[in-house]
């Protein structure tokens, strides 16, 4: 496990303490000295609290010294007593590591609508407080998820002068949960010495380039967080806005959160392959990301992908239907992995040999050129199987 | 087959041309005296090549007097030979009916990519005009359809003073079709004698009220059409908009076509259960539809539908993720089957006897109160079953 190396100064760990009836279901972060915070968060009308609170609370713009996660509870939909049981969790944190209230974040995934249990994460506090560590990322890892098979957990690490700065990510994905929300929790982990605006900026940037590309299932959860912590301790010159050094740490948090993305879309309930959408030639970037994720969101491609079926047909019309201004039907060219299918209006009847070999790999490629501007985007996605229904049909009963 | 009567003056017919190995593939409507006609197409900006010939026929404003429609073949993504081909059809319907180019409307459903063989069309065309009969109704129905499993036509009859008015609708539905759009086309047949101007809004509120509110997958065809046509022959006196007799013909459409829809979303690939979808007590009709479609686009709602699964924070989660401006959280209240399971922000723990009966019906309902307003909104969608994946999984394949 040493590919995965945490940022100076964190120290992780994660425990069982009961919500779930045998997998680890809680996990800490800490840091010693103090993190600036940045962070973003479903865009659903319906918010769990402890999102809610946490907000608020990065609101304050005091530094933030730990977080702590559960899951198997989302503490969602459960009136008004959510917001206080957030809260009590927060407070039992500050009383095991002697912070204020505004320090501490905390983060739930899991079963909506029943009450958190927060007397089982208060008395496993102490014990998953005293084996902190900087080696104990992949069990933090393991307490985040739900139904994911598998943890995830990505470094990047760079120079800024002579001092190295790491950049680790651990999340947990789209497994939906139980009852089902598409819950991503996103913990990222910096050294870095950066101003906050810049930190605020690198986190928006990235929330659009990566984060906000994925999709499962066309669901948006309740408590989708990503939050971005800096505690500053590989002692580099402070990244500002505008300078070579924030092109260098946005680029390293991107690789780090677009490779967090393929795991989550590639551990998809019932997925058996990634999907990699991207579309150029577009007049504007809204009308690229529009066609992007409207392909991606038809469940007629997913399902023909899952299938090995290259077929083209069901992606021409998904751009028709995206509404995007700059489509004119005749400039469309489709090319699956590769192989163009579709130009001049018409399908391009390619050698059979060539077709055969389309959406067999466990990564596939639909590239549309719309032939309209210059503009692209790109979407990551997973096919849909009988096991997503499978999986999604029967969960309460 | 009694119940289905063709308007006075409809003739109609279906047979097999050959472009489908076995089953018909060619219907005709003809109409000796004039119709009226109104027509809506899809919003797909990748539009097949018939459709954009009728809808120019359609604009010219002369009286239709038929309208040939072939499965098996959609004439779509054909390049410029597919507006020629259709044209073509249109030409040897007017020979052979002794018709004038913009009295004949083309339709076609089916494949996408592949030419359409007219020759095998005009070949059939002598032996389909010949049997063109006022009893052909299930003929015709039959003819349209792809891989819907059952022929789809509804009757209403009224009267306008003494005088007797009827519409019959035939249509074919969301069979995923080669390679798989959720092509809908409906063609209505009145004898009621209309004002055009009436004729064309009672269609385009019959769309957005029925036609618009449905849903297999969250795929937008590229031949999805309806055509309204009007004889004349029931000699009432002409119904103008504004008059109860306008309301009486708007309301026998609107019966007709809902029942069409539930027949479409009934025989939905994999469909096993029809879910009724309503949103009240919206601020806008706007939101109330926004909501409404966004519980029903959502995969994991109509998964566990399937299973029988009670799942109501995936409606939540729909409901606030819709968009709608209107919706405040604690405010919203969710009945499945008529139990509430969601009110002031939490689940409400039924008894496990009535949850017991929740879903297990083969039609479902889900009533959201957003208890903002007063507006409404429904919507008709079907489960996602394993079935639908296996059928849209491997089909050129």
């Amino acid at each position: 496990m040493s590919r995965y190396v945490l940022p100076k100064g964190f120290l992780v760990n994660g425990t069982h303490c009961g919500i779930k009836r045998f997998n680890k279901d809680l996990g800490i972060i800490y840091s010693e000295s103090p993190c600036k915070a940045a962070g973003v968060f479903t865009k659903n009308k319906v918010k769990a609290a402890p999102l809610l609170v946490s907000k608020e609370i990065l609101s304050s713009g005091e530094p933030v010294h730990a977080v702590i996660v559960n899951s198997g509870n989302a503490n969602c939909c459960t009136g008004r007593v959510g917001s206080k049981d957030a809260k009590k969790t927060i407070n039992a944190v500050c009383q095991s590591l002697g912070l204020k209230f505004n320090n501490v974040l905390v983060s739930s995934t899991g079963v909506i609508g029943k009450r958190l249990p927060v007397d089982l994460i208060t008395a496993s506090l102490p014990k998953l407080v005293k084996r902190l560590s900087e080696k104990a990322v992949m069990s933090f890892a393991k307490a985040i998820l739900t139904t994911d098979k598998k943890r995830k957990v990505e470094t990047a690490r760079f120079f800024i002068g002579s001092k190295e700065v790491i950049i680790t990510g651990v999340c947990k994905g789209a497994g939906m949960i139980h009852p089902n929300m598409a819950t991503m929790l996103c913990f990222i982990m910096t050294d870095a010495n950066i101003d906050k605006d810049a930190l605020k900026l690198a986190l928006r940037r990235v929330t659009d380039d990566a984060f906000n590309n994925i999709a499962i299932d066309n669901d948006m959860s309740t408590n989708d967080t990503v939050l971005l912590l800096a505690n500053g301790q590989a002692d580099n010159k402070t990244i500002k806005k505008g300078t070579k050094e924030f092109e260098l740490f946005s680029k390293s948090l991107e690789k780090v959160s677009l490779e967090l993305c393929r795991e989550i879309i590639r551990d998809g309930e019932g997925a058996t392959k990634l999907i990699n959408i991207r579309v150029k030639g577009a007049k504007t970037e809204k009308d690229a990301k529009k066609v992007a994720r409207t392909i991606g969101d038809s469940m007629l491609v997913k399902t023909s992908v899952h299938g090995g079926d290259p077929n083209w047909g069901r992606i021409a019309a998904s751009v028709g239907s995206s509404m995007a201004e700059g489509v004119r039907y005749k400039l469309i060219e489709i090319y699956l992995d590769g192989v163009c299918m579709f130009k001049n209006g018409k399908f391009t009847n390619p050698a059979a040999s060539r077709v055969s070999r389309v959406y067999k790999r466990s990564t596939v490629d639909i590239l549309v050129n719309l032939n309209a501007g210059t503009k692209s985007a790109f979407m990551y996605t997973c096919d849909l199987s009988k096991r997503y229904v499978e999986i999604n049909a029967h969960y309460m009963t």
